[in-house]
Protein backbone atom coordinates (compact mmCIF):
# COMPACT_ATOMS: atom_id res chain seq x y z
CA UNK A 1 0.00 0.00 0.00
CA UNK A 2 0.93 3.66 -0.81
CA UNK A 3 1.06 6.12 1.97
CA UNK A 4 -2.71 7.88 2.09
CA UNK A 5 -3.56 10.85 2.57
CA UNK A 6 -4.73 12.35 6.41
CA UNK A 7 -6.80 15.64 6.18
CA UNK A 8 -8.16 17.43 9.20
CA UNK A 9 -11.44 19.52 8.80
CA UNK A 10 -12.19 21.81 11.74
CA UNK A 11 -15.72 22.74 10.64
CA UNK A 12 -18.74 21.87 9.27
CA UNK A 13 -19.05 25.19 7.28
CA UNK A 14 -15.62 24.18 5.21
CA UNK A 15 -16.07 20.26 4.95
CA UNK A 16 -17.20 20.53 1.34
CA UNK A 17 -13.78 22.16 0.71
CA UNK A 18 -12.28 18.25 1.36
CA UNK A 19 -13.91 16.64 -1.77
CA UNK A 20 -12.53 12.89 -1.43
CA UNK A 21 -15.60 10.49 -1.64
CA UNK A 22 -13.36 7.93 -1.24
CA UNK A 23 -11.87 8.51 2.00
CA UNK A 24 -13.28 7.51 5.60
CA UNK A 25 -14.58 10.12 7.87
CA UNK A 26 -13.90 10.16 11.40
CA UNK A 27 -16.84 12.33 13.01
CA UNK A 28 -15.23 14.27 16.70
CA UNK A 29 -17.35 15.45 19.29
CA UNK A 30 -15.66 14.54 22.08
CA UNK A 31 -17.88 17.24 24.90
CA UNK A 32 -20.15 15.27 24.26
CA UNK A 33 -21.79 13.42 21.61
CA UNK A 34 -19.19 11.36 20.05
CA UNK A 35 -18.25 10.03 23.51
CA UNK A 36 -21.72 9.59 24.43
CA UNK A 37 -22.07 7.35 21.36
CA UNK A 38 -19.26 5.27 22.03
CA UNK A 39 -20.29 5.07 25.56
CA UNK A 40 -23.88 3.91 24.62
CA UNK A 41 -22.03 0.82 22.36
CA UNK A 42 -19.67 0.24 24.61
CA UNK A 43 -23.02 -0.43 27.13
CA UNK A 44 -24.71 -2.87 24.49
CA UNK A 45 -26.82 -0.48 22.38
CA UNK A 46 -28.46 -2.13 19.19
CA UNK A 47 -28.53 0.97 17.26
CA UNK A 48 -28.87 5.03 17.75
CA UNK A 49 -30.55 7.40 15.54
CA UNK A 50 -29.53 11.02 15.23
CA UNK A 51 -32.26 13.28 14.50
CA UNK A 52 -32.30 16.85 14.04
CA UNK A 53 -35.71 18.58 15.58
CA UNK A 54 -37.44 18.04 18.48
CA UNK A 55 -40.44 17.05 17.14
CA UNK A 56 -39.02 14.27 15.35
CA UNK A 57 -37.74 12.92 18.87
CA UNK A 58 -41.00 13.55 20.08
CA UNK A 59 -42.72 11.22 17.70
CA UNK A 60 -39.88 8.60 18.25
CA UNK A 61 -40.43 8.80 22.03
CA UNK A 62 -44.72 7.80 21.42
CA UNK A 63 -43.56 4.92 19.35
CA UNK A 64 -41.95 3.52 22.61
CA UNK A 65 -38.29 4.52 21.70
CA UNK A 66 -35.76 5.04 24.26
CA UNK A 67 -35.28 9.27 23.82
CA UNK A 68 -31.84 11.48 24.79
CA UNK A 69 -32.86 14.82 24.30
CA UNK A 70 -31.95 18.30 25.41
CA UNK A 71 -31.76 21.26 24.63
CA UNK A 72 -29.12 24.31 25.63
CA UNK A 73 -28.17 21.89 29.02
CA UNK A 74 -31.98 21.05 29.85
CA UNK A 75 -33.60 17.79 29.40
CA UNK A 76 -36.48 17.91 27.40
CA UNK A 77 -39.43 16.77 29.30
CA UNK A 78 -40.38 14.11 26.86
CA UNK A 79 -37.25 12.15 27.11
CA UNK A 80 -36.00 9.61 29.23
CA UNK A 81 -32.39 11.64 29.53
CA UNK A 82 -30.14 14.01 28.38
CA UNK A 83 -26.95 13.90 26.10
CA UNK A 84 -24.46 13.09 28.79
CA UNK A 85 -22.48 10.09 28.44
CA UNK A 86 -23.25 8.69 31.86
CA UNK A 87 -26.67 8.55 30.86
CA UNK A 88 -26.55 5.44 28.26
CA UNK A 89 -25.61 2.90 31.48
CA UNK A 90 -25.96 -0.65 30.53
CA UNK A 91 -28.86 -1.33 32.52
CA UNK A 92 -31.02 1.60 30.28
CA UNK A 93 -29.83 1.06 26.70
CA UNK A 94 -28.64 -2.71 26.45
CA UNK A 95 -30.11 -4.00 23.48
CA UNK A 96 -31.85 -1.06 22.46
CA UNK A 97 -32.21 1.52 19.77
CA UNK A 98 -32.14 4.84 20.98
CA UNK A 99 -33.14 7.85 19.45
CA UNK A 100 -30.61 10.80 20.07
CA UNK A 101 -31.36 14.42 19.47
CA UNK A 102 -28.33 16.15 17.89
CA UNK A 103 -28.75 19.32 15.35
CA UNK A 104 -25.53 19.58 14.68
CA UNK A 105 -25.03 15.91 14.66
CA UNK A 106 -27.36 15.34 12.06
CA UNK A 107 -25.82 18.07 9.85
CA UNK A 108 -22.58 16.32 10.00
CA UNK A 109 -24.09 13.49 8.85
CA UNK A 110 -25.42 14.47 6.33
CA UNK A 111 -22.03 15.94 5.13
CA UNK A 112 -20.40 13.41 5.09
CA UNK A 113 -22.79 10.90 3.56
CA UNK A 114 -21.20 10.90 0.70
CA UNK A 115 -17.82 9.36 1.83
CA UNK A 116 -17.11 6.20 1.37
CA UNK A 117 -17.73 5.53 4.93
CA UNK A 118 -18.63 7.11 8.24
CA UNK A 119 -17.51 6.22 11.38
CA UNK A 120 -17.49 8.00 15.02
CA UNK A 121 -14.24 8.80 17.11
CA UNK A 122 -13.08 10.11 20.50
CA UNK A 123 -10.61 9.62 23.08
CA UNK A 124 -12.87 7.14 24.39
CA UNK A 125 -12.31 4.57 21.39
CA UNK A 126 -9.26 6.12 20.15
CA UNK A 127 -7.12 3.00 20.11
CA UNK A 128 -9.30 0.45 18.51
CA UNK A 129 -10.43 3.65 16.25
CA UNK A 130 -6.43 4.13 14.80
CA UNK A 131 -5.67 0.39 14.82
CA UNK A 132 -8.63 -0.06 12.13
CA UNK A 133 -7.91 2.74 10.17
CA UNK A 134 -4.20 2.07 9.53
CA UNK A 135 -5.23 -1.14 8.33
CA UNK A 136 -7.76 0.00 5.82
CA UNK A 137 -6.71 0.99 2.35
CA UNK A 138 -7.87 4.39 2.54
CA UNK A 139 -7.53 7.88 3.35
CA UNK A 140 -9.02 9.85 6.20
CA UNK A 141 -10.67 13.21 7.01
CA UNK A 142 -11.08 13.77 10.48
CA UNK A 143 -14.07 15.97 11.17
CA UNK A 144 -13.92 17.93 13.98
CA UNK A 145 -17.41 19.16 15.05
CA UNK A 146 -17.24 22.16 16.32
CA UNK A 147 -18.94 24.95 18.15
CA UNK A 148 -21.63 26.45 16.00
CA UNK A 149 -18.99 26.23 12.54
CA UNK A 150 -16.87 27.71 15.21
CA UNK A 151 -13.00 26.00 15.37
CA UNK A 152 -13.08 24.39 19.00
CA UNK A 153 -10.06 22.84 20.80
CA UNK A 154 -11.27 19.65 22.90
CA UNK A 155 -12.22 18.11 19.37
CA UNK A 156 -8.94 19.59 17.65
CA UNK A 157 -6.79 18.16 20.02
CA UNK A 158 -8.60 14.50 19.93
CA UNK A 159 -8.00 14.92 16.07
CA UNK A 160 -4.09 15.53 16.67
CA UNK A 161 -3.82 12.77 19.31
CA UNK A 162 -5.66 10.51 16.11
CA UNK A 163 -3.37 12.26 13.73
CA UNK A 164 -0.33 11.78 15.38
CA UNK A 165 -0.91 7.69 16.04
CA UNK A 166 -1.70 7.61 11.63
CA UNK A 167 1.12 9.67 10.79
CA UNK A 168 3.68 7.74 13.44
CA UNK A 169 2.05 4.48 11.85
CA UNK A 170 4.03 5.66 8.43
CA UNK A 171 0.95 4.42 6.52
CA UNK A 172 -0.32 8.21 6.38
CA UNK A 173 1.31 11.35 5.01
CA UNK A 174 -0.34 14.95 4.90
CA UNK A 175 0.20 18.31 3.67
CA UNK A 176 -2.85 19.79 5.36
CA UNK A 177 -2.00 22.86 7.10
CA UNK A 178 -5.06 21.73 9.99
CA UNK A 179 -3.60 18.42 10.54
CA UNK A 180 -0.35 20.33 11.32
CA UNK A 181 -1.98 22.49 13.28
CA UNK A 182 -4.40 20.26 15.00
CA UNK A 183 -0.77 17.46 16.16
CA UNK A 184 1.19 20.51 17.24
CA UNK A 185 -1.69 21.29 19.77
CA UNK A 186 -1.82 17.99 20.53
CA UNK A 187 1.79 17.54 21.46
CA UNK A 188 1.34 20.78 23.64
CA UNK A 189 -2.06 19.50 25.41
CA UNK A 190 -0.95 15.79 25.56
CA UNK A 191 1.48 15.88 28.66
CA UNK A 192 -2.36 16.61 31.01
CA UNK A 193 -5.34 16.97 28.75
CA UNK A 194 -7.77 17.93 31.28
CA UNK A 195 -5.70 21.23 32.27
CA UNK A 196 -5.16 22.25 28.46
CA UNK A 197 -8.89 22.01 28.22
CA UNK A 198 -9.27 24.12 30.46
CA UNK A 199 -9.30 27.26 28.91
CA UNK A 200 -11.98 25.67 26.19
CA UNK A 201 -15.11 27.58 25.61
CA UNK A 202 -17.25 24.66 25.68
CA UNK A 203 -15.45 23.33 29.46
CA UNK A 204 -16.59 26.85 30.25
CA UNK A 205 -19.97 26.45 28.83
CA UNK A 206 -20.67 22.96 30.52
CA UNK A 207 -19.55 23.98 34.06
CA UNK A 208 -21.98 26.82 33.83
CA UNK A 209 -24.48 24.36 33.41
CA UNK A 210 -23.80 22.13 36.15
CA UNK A 211 -23.21 19.59 33.28
CA UNK A 212 -19.39 19.49 33.74
CA UNK A 213 -19.01 15.94 35.90
CA UNK A 214 -18.21 13.96 32.52
CA UNK A 215 -15.32 15.75 31.21
CA UNK A 216 -12.63 13.51 32.81
CA UNK A 217 -13.93 10.42 31.51
CA UNK A 218 -14.66 11.78 28.10
CA UNK A 219 -10.63 12.73 27.87
CA UNK A 220 -10.17 8.80 29.14
CA UNK A 221 -8.98 6.61 26.52
CA UNK A 222 -9.69 3.44 25.57
CA UNK A 223 -12.97 2.67 27.73
CA UNK A 224 -13.97 0.52 24.37
CA UNK A 225 -12.55 -0.86 21.32
CA UNK A 226 -15.78 -0.15 19.67
CA UNK A 227 -16.17 2.16 16.30
CA UNK A 228 -19.79 2.89 15.95
CA UNK A 229 -20.55 3.27 12.19
CA UNK A 230 -23.00 5.03 10.16
CA UNK A 231 -25.14 3.44 7.92
CA UNK A 232 -28.21 4.81 6.13
CA UNK A 233 -28.11 7.64 8.72
CA UNK A 234 -28.54 5.03 11.86
CA UNK A 235 -25.64 4.60 13.89
CA UNK A 236 -24.60 0.96 14.32
CA UNK A 237 -22.33 -1.08 16.28
CA UNK A 238 -18.90 -1.81 15.62
CA UNK A 239 -17.98 -1.61 11.89
CA UNK A 240 -15.28 -4.77 12.86
CA UNK B 1 -11.67 51.22 29.66
CA UNK B 2 -12.77 47.61 30.66
CA UNK B 3 -10.79 44.79 28.70
CA UNK B 4 -12.23 44.43 25.30
CA UNK B 5 -12.96 40.96 23.65
CA UNK B 6 -10.32 39.46 21.27
CA UNK B 7 -12.07 36.82 18.53
CA UNK B 8 -10.11 34.93 15.72
CA UNK B 9 -11.44 34.22 12.69
CA UNK B 10 -9.56 31.17 11.35
CA UNK B 11 -12.13 31.06 7.37
CA UNK B 12 -13.87 33.14 5.21
CA UNK B 13 -16.66 30.69 4.97
CA UNK B 14 -17.44 31.27 8.64
CA UNK B 15 -16.80 35.01 9.25
CA UNK B 16 -20.67 35.43 9.81
CA UNK B 17 -20.39 33.76 13.05
CA UNK B 18 -18.11 36.58 14.62
CA UNK B 19 -21.35 39.01 14.68
CA UNK B 20 -20.09 42.39 16.38
CA UNK B 21 -20.53 45.35 14.09
CA UNK B 22 -18.38 47.59 16.60
CA UNK B 23 -15.33 45.33 16.47
CA UNK B 24 -11.95 46.27 14.24
CA UNK B 25 -11.45 43.71 11.96
CA UNK B 26 -8.02 43.12 10.84
CA UNK B 27 -7.29 41.04 7.92
CA UNK B 28 -4.68 38.66 7.56
CA UNK B 29 -3.31 37.46 4.73
CA UNK B 30 0.58 37.20 5.02
CA UNK B 31 1.27 35.09 1.79
CA UNK B 32 1.57 37.22 -0.07
CA UNK B 33 -1.70 39.83 -0.22
CA UNK B 34 -1.71 41.67 2.89
CA UNK B 35 1.88 41.99 2.87
CA UNK B 36 2.19 42.97 -0.30
CA UNK B 37 -0.31 45.98 0.62
CA UNK B 38 1.44 46.96 3.36
CA UNK B 39 4.82 47.41 1.36
CA UNK B 40 2.71 49.07 -1.20
CA UNK B 41 1.95 51.86 1.41
CA UNK B 42 5.15 52.00 2.69
CA UNK B 43 6.49 52.65 -0.45
CA UNK B 44 4.55 55.96 -0.98
CA UNK B 45 1.01 54.17 -2.84
CA UNK B 46 -2.02 56.69 -2.34
CA UNK B 47 -4.48 54.43 -2.38
CA UNK B 48 -5.12 50.62 -3.54
CA UNK B 49 -8.80 49.35 -5.28
CA UNK B 50 -9.42 45.23 -4.86
CA UNK B 51 -10.89 43.95 -7.63
CA UNK B 52 -12.30 40.79 -7.55
CA UNK B 53 -12.35 39.91 -11.90
CA UNK B 54 -10.15 39.95 -14.20
CA UNK B 55 -11.72 41.66 -16.63
CA UNK B 56 -12.46 44.88 -14.13
CA UNK B 57 -8.59 44.68 -13.68
CA UNK B 58 -8.38 45.62 -17.70
CA UNK B 59 -10.90 47.89 -17.45
CA UNK B 60 -9.21 49.99 -15.01
CA UNK B 61 -5.78 49.45 -16.98
CA UNK B 62 -7.29 50.90 -20.14
CA UNK B 63 -8.04 54.11 -18.14
CA UNK B 64 -4.33 53.96 -17.21
CA UNK B 65 -4.12 52.50 -13.77
CA UNK B 66 -0.97 50.66 -12.57
CA UNK B 67 -2.28 47.21 -12.39
CA UNK B 68 -1.46 44.32 -10.21
CA UNK B 69 -2.89 40.94 -11.31
CA UNK B 70 -1.75 37.39 -11.43
CA UNK B 71 -3.67 33.90 -11.79
CA UNK B 72 -2.11 30.69 -10.09
CA UNK B 73 1.18 32.78 -9.96
CA UNK B 74 1.26 33.71 -13.67
CA UNK B 75 1.48 37.88 -13.94
CA UNK B 76 -1.44 38.83 -16.23
CA UNK B 77 -0.18 39.63 -19.75
CA UNK B 78 -2.19 43.32 -19.43
CA UNK B 79 -0.98 43.35 -16.00
CA UNK B 80 1.89 45.96 -14.76
CA UNK B 81 3.07 43.33 -11.91
CA UNK B 82 2.36 40.34 -10.26
CA UNK B 83 1.36 40.33 -6.30
CA UNK B 84 4.48 39.89 -4.64
CA UNK B 85 5.75 42.37 -2.25
CA UNK B 86 8.95 43.02 -4.06
CA UNK B 87 6.98 44.74 -7.29
CA UNK B 88 5.78 47.32 -5.19
CA UNK B 89 8.75 49.48 -4.97
CA UNK B 90 8.92 52.79 -4.57
CA UNK B 91 10.24 54.04 -7.82
CA UNK B 92 6.94 52.59 -9.47
CA UNK B 93 3.80 53.23 -6.70
CA UNK B 94 4.92 56.18 -4.69
CA UNK B 95 1.76 58.43 -5.00
CA UNK B 96 0.03 56.33 -7.72
CA UNK B 97 -3.22 54.32 -6.92
CA UNK B 98 -3.10 50.68 -7.60
CA UNK B 99 -5.39 48.16 -9.27
CA UNK B 100 -5.19 44.89 -6.79
CA UNK B 101 -6.65 41.52 -8.57
CA UNK B 102 -7.87 39.56 -5.68
CA UNK B 103 -10.58 37.24 -5.86
CA UNK B 104 -10.18 36.20 -2.11
CA UNK B 105 -9.42 39.54 -1.10
CA UNK B 106 -12.52 41.22 -2.11
CA UNK B 107 -14.51 38.85 -1.10
CA UNK B 108 -13.21 38.88 2.34
CA UNK B 109 -13.34 42.85 2.16
CA UNK B 110 -17.12 42.30 1.84
CA UNK B 111 -17.56 40.11 4.30
CA UNK B 112 -15.72 42.36 6.89
CA UNK B 113 -17.77 45.59 5.43
CA UNK B 114 -20.21 45.89 8.35
CA UNK B 115 -17.38 46.25 11.03
CA UNK B 116 -16.69 49.70 12.74
CA UNK B 117 -13.41 49.65 11.03
CA UNK B 118 -11.47 47.28 8.93
CA UNK B 119 -7.73 47.35 8.56
CA UNK B 120 -4.73 45.30 7.41
CA UNK B 121 -2.39 43.55 8.99
CA UNK B 122 0.94 41.31 8.59
CA UNK B 123 3.91 40.83 10.47
CA UNK B 124 5.47 43.51 8.68
CA UNK B 125 3.69 46.62 10.67
CA UNK B 126 2.79 44.58 13.58
CA UNK B 127 4.16 46.50 16.22
CA UNK B 128 2.63 49.89 14.69
CA UNK B 129 -0.69 47.70 13.92
CA UNK B 130 -0.86 46.50 17.99
CA UNK B 131 -0.02 49.21 19.33
CA UNK B 132 -3.26 51.25 17.24
CA UNK B 133 -5.25 48.61 18.58
CA UNK B 134 -4.53 48.77 22.08
CA UNK B 135 -5.16 52.48 21.69
CA UNK B 136 -8.67 52.12 21.05
CA UNK B 137 -11.55 50.90 22.90
CA UNK B 138 -12.82 48.63 20.43
CA UNK B 139 -13.35 44.90 20.66
CA UNK B 140 -11.10 42.92 17.81
CA UNK B 141 -11.43 40.29 14.97
CA UNK B 142 -8.12 38.98 13.60
CA UNK B 143 -9.92 37.47 10.44
CA UNK B 144 -6.81 35.04 8.91
CA UNK B 145 -7.82 34.71 5.03
CA UNK B 146 -7.01 31.01 4.83
CA UNK B 147 -6.76 29.55 1.12
CA UNK B 148 -9.80 28.38 -0.58
CA UNK B 149 -11.86 28.62 2.96
CA UNK B 150 -9.83 26.27 4.82
CA UNK B 151 -7.53 27.30 7.59
CA UNK B 152 -4.09 27.90 6.55
CA UNK B 153 -0.61 28.25 9.23
CA UNK B 154 1.12 31.29 8.41
CA UNK B 155 -1.84 33.65 8.69
CA UNK B 156 -2.94 32.09 11.59
CA UNK B 157 0.28 32.12 13.35
CA UNK B 158 0.23 35.96 12.31
CA UNK B 159 -2.88 36.15 14.39
CA UNK B 160 -1.24 33.85 17.20
CA UNK B 161 1.61 36.91 17.48
CA UNK B 162 -1.06 39.80 17.39
CA UNK B 163 -3.04 38.18 19.52
CA UNK B 164 -0.40 37.39 22.02
CA UNK B 165 0.73 41.31 22.04
CA UNK B 166 -2.74 42.22 22.50
CA UNK B 167 -3.16 39.73 25.78
CA UNK B 168 -0.13 40.56 27.17
CA UNK B 169 -1.15 44.76 27.17
CA UNK B 170 -4.23 43.30 29.38
CA UNK B 171 -6.66 45.50 27.76
CA UNK B 172 -8.04 42.61 26.10
CA UNK B 173 -9.72 39.25 27.04
CA UNK B 174 -10.35 36.20 25.28
CA UNK B 175 -13.17 33.22 25.55
CA UNK B 176 -12.49 32.45 21.55
CA UNK B 177 -11.09 28.72 21.41
CA UNK B 178 -9.44 29.91 17.69
CA UNK B 179 -7.81 32.80 20.00
CA UNK B 180 -6.02 30.42 21.95
CA UNK B 181 -4.67 27.99 19.26
CA UNK B 182 -3.36 30.49 17.14
CA UNK B 183 -1.19 31.84 20.40
CA UNK B 184 -0.43 28.52 20.85
CA UNK B 185 1.04 28.08 17.65
CA UNK B 186 2.55 30.90 17.47
CA UNK B 187 4.73 30.10 20.65
CA UNK B 188 5.85 26.81 19.04
CA UNK B 189 6.60 28.71 15.86
CA UNK B 190 7.97 32.24 17.58
CA UNK B 191 11.73 30.83 18.08
CA UNK B 192 11.67 30.35 13.94
CA UNK B 193 9.22 31.11 12.04
CA UNK B 194 9.95 30.28 8.78
CA UNK B 195 11.37 26.95 9.58
CA UNK B 196 7.76 26.42 11.35
CA UNK B 197 6.66 27.55 8.23
CA UNK B 198 8.66 25.16 5.98
CA UNK B 199 5.54 22.30 6.49
CA UNK B 200 2.50 24.82 5.62
CA UNK B 201 0.78 24.03 2.19
CA UNK B 202 1.47 27.72 0.58
CA UNK B 203 4.90 27.62 1.41
CA UNK B 204 4.92 24.69 -0.89
CA UNK B 205 2.55 26.51 -3.36
CA UNK B 206 5.08 29.14 -4.08
CA UNK B 207 8.27 27.24 -3.86
CA UNK B 208 6.79 25.14 -6.53
CA UNK B 209 5.70 28.52 -8.95
CA UNK B 210 9.34 29.80 -8.26
CA UNK B 211 7.86 32.73 -5.69
CA UNK B 212 9.27 31.93 -2.48
CA UNK B 213 11.54 34.16 -3.11
CA UNK B 214 9.99 36.84 -0.60
CA UNK B 215 9.05 34.34 2.46
CA UNK B 216 11.68 35.46 4.46
CA UNK B 217 10.58 39.34 4.08
CA UNK B 218 7.09 38.49 4.89
CA UNK B 219 7.91 37.41 8.25
CA UNK B 220 10.15 40.30 9.06
CA UNK B 221 8.57 42.06 11.47
CA UNK B 222 8.01 45.90 11.24
CA UNK B 223 9.22 46.73 7.81
CA UNK B 224 6.84 49.88 7.64
CA UNK B 225 4.72 51.42 10.20
CA UNK B 226 1.63 52.14 8.18
CA UNK B 227 -1.77 50.54 9.15
CA UNK B 228 -3.07 50.63 5.67
CA UNK B 229 -7.16 51.10 6.14
CA UNK B 230 -10.26 50.23 4.05
CA UNK B 231 -12.84 53.00 3.00
CA UNK B 232 -16.02 52.52 0.63
CA UNK B 233 -13.88 49.58 -0.61
CA UNK B 234 -10.63 51.15 -1.00
CA UNK B 235 -7.68 50.53 0.58
CA UNK B 236 -6.21 54.10 1.73
CA UNK B 237 -2.66 55.13 3.51
CA UNK B 238 -2.59 55.02 7.56
CA UNK B 239 -4.68 55.29 9.25
CA UNK B 240 -3.09 57.20 11.94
Amino acid sequence: MGKRNLEVCFSPAIFNRFENHEAIVVIIDVLRATSAICTAFANGAASLIPVAEIYEAKEYKEKGYLVAAERDGYVLDFADFGNSPFNFTREKVEGKTIVYSTTNGTKIIDLSSSAYKTVIGAFLNISSLTQWLINQDRDVILFCAGWKDKFNLEDTICAGAIAERLLESNHFMTICDSAFAATDLWTLAKKNPLEYIEKAAQRSRLRDKGLDDCIEFCFASDFTDKIPVIKNGILVNNIL
